[in-house]
């Protein structure tokens, strides 16, 4: 079976407040970085599959990803999909 | 001064176990999702500054990320930067 290769991007909801992106923000002010605008902090999921084609491997990762991955009330989430090399 | 917007990529080393990602893997099972090779779980920073010019923004992130996104012990971290489009 082919092997697929996908990152799941998972943000939180424009409208939901990031106390640790904030803190963040407050502490790269004090090291120097000065200019900053917006500092959000998410997750990012790499994932390898085995699945017989793209449209059931997509599916399956639609569900990890809306089940497992991210929590659909605060965050969002954005699914790339690609077909590693040739398994040797 | 222009917006630049980049995302910073924080990922756990290869050789650092995972296991927030493991039993992420195992859920993934128990839900139907199966062949599932490989799943572990980064951070993916996003993040809009004011610079000058593309060169000290781009020195200003890789200051941030090195000293305060990732711990350089345990994760790896990869800067894409971007100038926003025009402000109004």
């Amino acid at each position: 079976m082919p092997l697929y290769r996908a990152t799941v991007q998972v943000s939180l909801r424009p409208s939901v407040l990031d106390p640790a992106g904030e803190a963040t923000r407050a502490a790269a002010a004090r090291l120097g970085v000065s200019g900053l605008v917006k500092l959000r902090i998410g997750r990012s999921v790499d994932v390898e599959l085995d699945a017989p084609d793209a449209d059931t491997a997509r599916s399956q990762l639609e569900l990890l990803s809306d089940r497992l991955l991210a929590n659909p009330v605060i965050e969002d989430w954005q699914l790339t999909l690609a077909k590693a090399e040739q398994q040797p």
